[in-house]
């Protein structure tokens, strides 16, 4: 059972095929084929508007890009304090905006809430050179905690930072398992409710490796080709990026993969939920759930049990499962008898 | 006929393949699966000599990552003037390197020969700080130009280089067309010659975005796990690159489609010494040919006829050709048809 | 009155003279010269051990050379979130380090505290290249508070900061005045104390503008002067920077002035205790001085009334005023005067 | 004798006065007193034209500052193959401009023409992101050979520069000796000629340490303060730079000083001319002289007798000598009687 991380699955059988099909005859290098051809018109679809979308293989190359674009060197990006581009990205964004500020905002449950906001544009002194300027919200959706904004909370938020003169970016490495919950379209988390620009993940919903570089306002775009040149992120047979994107979104494919996950962690959760000796740190909203062990020793137990998760926090009793779009009815279900072996449950 | 580039080729079958069984079952992220963990000892054994190993997907990223690896940003690199580093990357490796000093190197034929790097490093001025240092020669194997060094050539320059206290890259994007060439080990025209680090080629010879960074030198390699995850190149599923490069060098795939694109590419020498009007620019030693066209108006008949190439040169009446793994002989008969009508040629 | 800033201040007639010195005759320039010859030996005597000195002209960029000295890119330093390289300096620290990450520590009174730090720590994951490594902890000293770390409090924190791999800066824009306070060596307070490099300033305390970056450990400096001369901060009539640092500490210049000007700050001290309505926000030990005022009204008044000072937080009523070197008994009566009618005391 | 460059010269009496005048009373830092203040009207007076200027403190980072401002990273910047930008500042403008590329052209006498600029923009590959864009030329006036550009050169690299779309900055160390060669104004050679941004030179003229960046499209400069600040050149005690710039222009001092030194240089020149066994590599238009020895055994007895010059290029018995506004008639007396002596000469 391999709950380490969504990363962990494989790639779907559509995403297999487009590639495939991708590979029949030759191609304009560089993004000139047919298939990146269509993406801006697939994805303004998707999107119900004109946007500029750029493929791309990780997420940090899509967030780091996406920042560098957003911000002067000069600039802070205000991000959730355990956010990805603040704690996992071994410093791409600041290397790509060649030393943008990041500003960690505390928040709860991974959510940034507006007092937070509020305190940390109060803490920045302004109105002098000698200090960087605000630029960029940065919104993970879903979080690092596994939850997932609201409607409601994106619009507020983005609201917020655009009357600070901000532009707004979100981290949607799990956009998929966030849209799958909010039971929303992709425009109303997105630029209906402020956003500017997305890292729209496919990569941990059952892509090989594609992520998108989604500009709502296209004149915030216009630097990124040279960005991602330099970067190293111009793929020269770009068609095997745009085809896992393509297929990503055709016929609900992205939506029905993540809705996937986002009911196996369920299951996980309803689990977790009976169990004795354990508690959710969090609430549980998309396919990643953080366990606190009432005894440490049931996490060495459950994993001799050959169960693969993360030991997130060792020192709080925390563990980290995540579901993906390849979890199996059969998995959760052993992971039900490993989890109450564990703790020694005898239900 | 797609002569446009090595770029505008798909995924050869192996490699589809190895990419199907590589998503058989989840597997650990971020280069902990099992593919990647036998990377190391596999191309130990290629080369002969205990190598590390990083695989990336695009040669931009390998060029830029292992040139940031052997200068500080206050050093130079000599490089040919029309090396893809100095003109083709988009300043990746000024990017990477933090600004460091590319020094274009004249050359004949794509290649640097030693009174060319005598002459660049007479001009350097030395033993000042205001001085950028000299610390890394970069050699194109194949060159751009479709010729390639021999293996005296790439001695003779690597011991000019290290006699400087200079590291020796080599940018190996057409590597294997350069070792089916020269009918050598990888290791005689790398380390057993001099080479510290190679950006070992994939994607044009047959994988979908497949490079890898190797270094002769272990210790030249501390921080390329850093400066690769800073760039946003560490895949989460890094299986499905490793898995390319595994089966990239298995059964020697990768000479045996190297042999055939060089093959094909002297089908064309052949078609164009044949033909009046037109001539060689370059000596044809890999897969690329550059012709020059008497009468430039032969070109324009020529992409009139469905052949794509890429105008190399129109003042000079020069046009590019690229042979790949997949070009058949058919479409190199096609092209002897296309290119005597284009020239007028009744034969 | 202007105690808007101890920046506020000229030069110091012993200063001034030495420039004229210095004027006498042509000398080789770039650091060639007799003076700054002569700055090593001179700085080795007052900080009894061997160290390197390069005289630079701004407090930023000794901070930013010394912190990209310290730390690689991906590297994170630790420092008071509000001290000057985190709020003050434009992002010069990110930019000298090409994007290394500062960490704001939470202290009191502009001091860190050891389980402040302990928390940073542990707030930080580690042991994956995921994450930025911890390698810097930088101390203001004085702070930028106006207070004074105790020699134990910097031997505590360096102890602290070793045992977790990092090195150690002190910023000491103001370390005379605390040198002063603390009544101690140059050498107790910085190396004894576990201090690795040091900002040692002097335009704040009488200089033109000079500051010096001293290493205790001559091996970390060994880029340094590469790293100077691509931030532009070599200067060729070095002499005039080096004659200014070696005027500074002859005959305790540096420890005269920093003791007047903490002893005027002192007498504003007194007045402020005596002044019904107004408080002191932090403790006072050196030259800045933090003044609550209860009715805000009363700071317009002060303004009126010619006295400079920096409004430094508005909302919550608190002036900045900073007593320097060449502060009078004179001034510190009139603001006696002009606080006790901005007031409206009658005293 | 001290010809080894115009650096090892001390500070005109003139600008000691003024800094001990901008020494009397108290003065906002970081440019808020009134000297700075009256900068932008006095040059703007002086160059007729409404200008921004910024004062500094060294001519490097005038150079990387203003081209960091005119071209972004993934530009180039066309300069001579000598230039000090180029090869003596140790990589400050790909520092600054975060890998910006420079080109170097090929000049004669240490002037760009305009055959070698157009062999430069034919030689960069266009059209795709795979190339950095051309951006910026810049002009060194007077140049490193000690000649200078006369106002049709200036104009007429200009015009093709701004054709391509470039902008032009023009490196000016030493540019009062320019303008005291040309009997020019400053407006002629700068922005009438179409020079967009100068790095205008004090320090080898004259001055402690002061640079000024002038700009004559005030858009151009709008990002200028925060790369200052970040590069850490925001003098808090900025009126000591403004004293000397100030000073500088008054009263014409800059080109009296200018033309002292240039006079002093053909004093030299003719010296030299009247020697038989040594001749001039340049034209002497400034206040630089490059000298060849038939015999180089002379040199070593040049040196042997007191007078310091810098061994330009050994190899080819290749001296510079530099005259300064101090040189005296004496030094040049001196050093004839030194030069007979060394080469043999009874005369």
């Amino acid at each position: 059972m391999h709950f380490s991380s969504d990363n962990a699955s494989g790639v779907a059988p559509e995403i297999m095929a487009a590639l495939a099909r991708a590979n029949e005859g030759p191609a304009w290098a560089y993004g000139r084929d047919a298939i990146t051809g269509r993406l801006d018109a697939l994805y303004s679809d998707l999107f119900e508007r004109d946007v500029r979308v750029f493929p791309l293989a990780t997420g940090t190359a899509a967030n780091a890009l996406i920042l560098a674009s957003l911000t002067p060197p000069w600039g802070a990006v205000f991000c959730e304090q355990m956010s990805h581009i603040n704690v996992d990205e071994g410093g791409a964004p600041e290397f790509y905006s060649n030393g943008a500020k990041l500003i960690p905002v505390s928040g709860r449950h991974g959510r940034i809430d507006v007092a937070g906001l509020e305190g940390a544009f109060a803490a920045l002194p302004r109105g002098d050179v000698h200090h960087v300027l605000p630029k960029v919200l940065s919104l993970t959706q879903a979080t690092e905690s596994g939850t997932v904004y609201s409607l409601e909370d994106v619009g507020v938020l983005c609201d917020r930072a655009h009357k600070e003169g901000l532009h707004v970016h979100m981290d949607g490495a799990r956009f998929a398992n966030a849209v799958a919950h909010l039971n929303c379209t992709p425009a109303d988390v997105t630029w209906k409710a402020g956003v500017d620009a997305l890292s729209f993940g496919a990569t941990k919903n059952g892509a090989m490796a594609a992520e998108a570089a989604i500009f709502f306002d296209p004149s915030l775009a216009e630097q990124f080709e040279a960005r991602r040149m330099r970067g190293g992120h111009l793929f020269s047979k770009m068609r095997f990026l745009s085809a896992q994107l393509e297929a990503y979104v055709t016929d609900d494919l992205w939506l029905r993969l993540a809705a996937h996950a986002n009911g196996q962690a369920q299951g996980l959760v309803g689990i977790v939920e009976e169990t004795a000796g354990v508690d959710l740190v969090h609430p549980v909203e998309s396919d990643e759930i953080f366990v606190r062990f009432e005894d440490k020793a049931a996490i060495s137990r459950l994993r001799d049990s050959d169960v693969s998760f993360v030991p997130w926090d060792p020192a709080a009793g925390v563990i980290r499962l995540v579901a993906s779009f390849q979890t199996t009815d059969e998995e959760v279900r052993q992971f039900r008898a490993a989890l109450h072996s564990a703790v020694g449950d005898q239900a």
